[in-house]
C-alpha cells in the first residue's frame, strides 16, 4: 500500500525553528518514504494505490499524549468541583474497584476515539488492566505505551515483570515500560522491587512525582527529602524515564533530573482542574531536562485534548513567570511530538522523514481559527482546535478522517456501539443514567 | 418561518443549578415560542416550515462573548511570545495604524465566521471603525454589541455620540452602547466628557479597566487611587456598565463595583497568554458582581473559541484559590451565556424561554469526548470543544451548521473569499505573505 500526499503544507518538526514548506509526503505500509517537493521523485509516480489531495492543509508529525488513564472515561463529569482528596477517595476509588478487566476495554476504547480526534497517535497509559487496554488499542489499530502502576494495592511487581515480557516485541504497537503509581501509594520495599527490575532490564522507570505539595511534604515527612530525591537514591531511575506531573520540584531536584535523564511530562490540564499548581516549565527548558505533554486521565481533566494542553503548558508558563516570552510555542509544539516519541521510547514516531512510521495527521488550515495565514506553526498552538483535526493516521493507516466533513472512524468499530458499551458499564457502576 | 427542534436535550440556562431534559424547541421567525416536552402543543404540528431532528443533542442558549476586537484576527500569531509592551508598541499599533475601514469590514468578518464555529451568538465589540464592523456583522446576520473605543489618540466623544445615535435602533441585530479605551490611554478631560455622556443617556460605560498591575500602579501615581475608584468618583459608572479584564482589583474596588453595578468581563485565554494575571473570579462570585465572559481580541488570545475561556475561567479559578470546588462549572456556564446578555444589555438573547430571541445553538453529544453521559452540562464546560457545536443559530437564523458534517455557513458569502481578503490585508499591511 503507498499513499501519496500531495499539495500539502509540511511541518516535520525536524527543524531547530519552525519550518512549513510546500511539498509531497509518500507513506509506504507503515513507514514514511518520502518527504520533500514532489519534483525529484518521478519514478513514484503512477505507483500510487491512493493520491490525497491536501489542498494546502498541513502534514505534521501526530501528537503523543505520553500521560493518561484512558479508561477513566467512565468518571468524566462524574464528579467535579471537589477538593483532590474527596474525589480520589470518594468517587474515584470506589468505582474503580468495581471495574472488571472486560469494562476497561471497553472505557479504553472511548479513550481511544476521543485521542485520535484529537490528532494524538499514540498513548502512555498507566491503568489497572495492561493486556486489556493492549487488546483495545491493538483491535483498533491505536499506537500505546503501557506503563506500570504497581502500588500497595493493587498490581505487583511479579505481575509487572510478566507484563513487560508479555507485551514488548509481539505487537508492533504495543509496547510495555516499567512504572509504579506514585511514592505515596507505594512501600519502600515495593519501590526497591521495582528498582530492581529496572536494573535487572536496564529499563527506565515511569512513576507520579511531585504532582501535589502534600504529596511532596508528606515524603519529607517520610524519608527526609524531596521524592525525586528519593526516588533517585532508590536507583529508580538509574536507566532514566520520567516523572509524571512534576509541579513542585526543587532546584536541587532539576539538578538530579538533569544527571539522572529523568524526563517530565506535564499534565496542565488535570493540574488546572485539580488546583494542583503550575509545574516550572521555563527552568526545565532552561536546564535542558526534556518535557513531554499529557492529558492525564479524563476523571480530572476532563478532556483527552492536546490543543488544550498545548494551550495551558504555554499559557500557565507565562503566568507563572510572569512574562509572555515565557515557554514559547515552538518548545511547546516539541514537547507534544518530539518529546512524546522520546519519553515514550518511540523514537521512530518523531518527525515526518524517510525511515520514520507514518504516524502524521493533517490540520485543516481552511477554518477561520486558522486564518490569516501568518504563522502557521503557531496557530496550531495559539488557536488551533481539535476541530482541525481532518485526519490522523497511524502505523500508515487513516484511522479517522474528516475528509467529507463527517466524523469517520476506520477502527473496525460503530463508535455509537461504543459508547452503548461504555454508558452501560456507567450506569452499572455509578448507578446513574 | 416556524421551526421545529425535535427529539432534543434541553439546557434552557433558566434554573438555578443544571437542568438538561429532553424534550422540543419551535421557532417562529426571529423568536422562541415554545420550550417543553412537545406533548402539549399539537396545535403547531403540520405547521412547521422545518423540522428538526436533533438526535438527543443538546439545544442551549449561544454564548455571549462580551469582550472582543474582531478585526485584530490580521495580526492573529503575528507576534506571539512577546512582552507586553513590546508587543503593543512594535506589533500593535503600527500595523493598527495602517488599517482603512474597508479593512476593518473584512478582518471583521473573517472574526464572525470563527465566532460561529465556536456558538458564539452575539460579540460585544470595541475597535476603530464602529459603522464599517456594524455592516460587516449586520450582512451576515450576526449579532453586535459596539462599544466605544475612545482614546488619546483615536475616536472622540463626539464622534461617539454620533455613533451612539446612529446605530442604535435601526438594526434589530445592532446596538451601540458607551465606552472609551482605559484609564491610562485618556485624558482626566476625555474621562469627563465621556461621564457627561453617560449622564446625558443615562447609560452604562464599558472600558478596559485593571487588566495589568502596571497599569494600576500608573492610575494610582497619576491620581492616588485604583482604575475602578478613579473611574467611579469621575461618574463613568454611575448607570452602570462594566469593566473588562477587572484581573488587579482590591476589596475595596470590589465594594465600589457591587454599589455602581460595575460588571466583569473577564478574559482568561488573553490573560494567559499576555501574562496579565489570574483575575478574583471566586471573590466576585461571592460578592454577587456579575460575570461575564469575552475572548479578546485573535491578536492577543489567539483564538475566538468560548470553550477554551469556559475552562480558563474555572482552571484559573481553581488555581488561584488552590481549591478544586472554586468557581464551579454551572457559573462558568451562566457567565458564557446569562450573565454575558445581562453585561451586553441583552435581555432577550439570555435563556430558552417563550419570547425570547432564538440566538440558539446545538452541541453535538454524539462525540467521544461528550460519553458517556454523566452530567452533560458539565461535560460542555469540562470536556467540551468547538467541534461539539453543530449549529448556531441567530434570531432564528441558522448562520452555521454541520448537519451534514461539513462546516457550512449561511452568511451569503463565501468563507474562501473571506480568507483571500484577509490573506491580501495581511501581506500588504504586514508585509509578509
Amino acid at each position: 500500500m503507498r499513499t501519496r500526499f500531495y499539495n500539502a503544507r509540511i511541518l516535520t518538526m525536524k527543524a531547530a525553528a519552525p519550518d512549513v514548506f510546500q511539498g509531497e509526503v509518500y507513506v509506504e505500509n507503515e513507514k514514511i518514504i518520502y518527504v520533500g517537493d514532489g519534483k525529484g521523485v518521478e519514478m513514484c509516480r503512477g505507483h500510487f494505490d491512493r493520491e490525497i489531495d491536501c489542498k494546502g492543509n498541513l502534514l505534521m508529525p501526530g501528537f503523543k499524549d505520553a500521560h493518561t488513564h484512558s479508561a477513566m472515561t467512565m468518571l468524566r463529569s462524574n464528579a467535579d468541583d471537589l477538593p483532590l482528596s474527596d474525589w480520589l477517595n470518594h468517587q474515584v476509588f470506589p468505582y474503580e474497584a468495581k471495574l472488571t478487566p472486560e469494562d476497561i476495554y471497553a472505557l479504553s476504547k472511548l479513550a481511544v476515539l476521543e485521542y485520535l480526534t484529537s490528532g494524538i497517535t499514540a498513548a502512555m497509559e498507566m491503568y489497572l488492566t495492561p493486556e486489556t487496554i493492549a487488546q483495545a488499542f491493538s483491535e483498533m489499530g491505536m499506537r500505546l505505551v503501557e506503563v506500570g502502576g504497581v502500588n500497595n494495592f493493587s498490581q505487583s511487581p511479579e505481575l509487572l515483570e510478566d507484563w513487560y515480557q508479555k507485551l514488548n516485541g509481539k505487537d508492533p504497537l504495543i509496547s510495555m515500560q516499567l512504572g509504579f503509581h506514585a511514592e505515596y501509594t507505594c512501600s519502600e520495599e515495593l519501590i526497591e522491587k521495582i528498582a530492581d527490575l529496572a536494573k535487572k532490564y536496564q529499563a527506565p522507570v515511569y512513576v507520579h512525582v511531585a504532582e501535589t505539595a502534600d504529596e511532596v511534604e508528606g515524603c519529607k515527612e517520610r524519608y527526609g527529602m524531596t521524592p525525586v530525591a528519593f526516588l533517585a537514591k532508590k536507583g529508580i531511575f538509574d536507566y532514566g524515564g520520567a516523572g509524571y506531573h512534576c509541579v513542585h520540584t526543587t532546584p536541587a531536584d532539576w539538578e538530579i533530573m538533569k544527571e539522572k535523564h529523568i524526563d517530565v511530562v506535564t499534565n496542565p490540564g488535570s493540574n488546572t482542574k485539580l488546583a494542583s499548581g503550575i509545574a516550572p516549565l521555563s527552568d526545565y527548558l532552561r536546564m535542558g531536562i526534556p518535557v513531554a505533554l499529557g492529558t492525564d486521565g479524563p476523571a480530572s481533566n476532563n478532556a483527552l485534548d492536546m490543543f488544550r494542553e498545548m494551550f495551558l503548558a504555554t499559557g500557565l508558563g507565562k503566568l507563572r513567570e510572569n512574562n509572555a516570552a515565557a515557554v514559547p510555542f515552538y518548545e511547546v509544539l516539541k514537547m507534544a511530538t518530539v518529546n512524546g516519541s522520546h519519553v515514550m521510547r518511540l523514537p521512530d514516531t518523531d518527525v515526518l522523514a524517510p525511515g520514520k512510521l507514518a504516524d502524521m495527521i493533517m490540520i485543516d488550515l481552511h477554518q477561520p481559527n486558522m486564518q490569516p495565514l501568518n504563522n502557521i506553526a503557531a496557530n496550531v498552538v495559539y488557536s488551533g482546535s481539535k476541530e482541525n483535526v481532518i485526519m490522523t493516521m497511524v502505523a500508515g493507516r487513516i484511522l479517522y478522517d474528516r475528509f467529507d466533513g463527517r466524523m469517520n472512524f476506520h477502527i473496525g468499530e460503530d463508535p455509537e456501539k461504543i459508547y452503548a458499551d461504555c454508558n452501560a458499564i456507567k450506569t452499572r457502576i455509578v448507578g446513574r443514567s
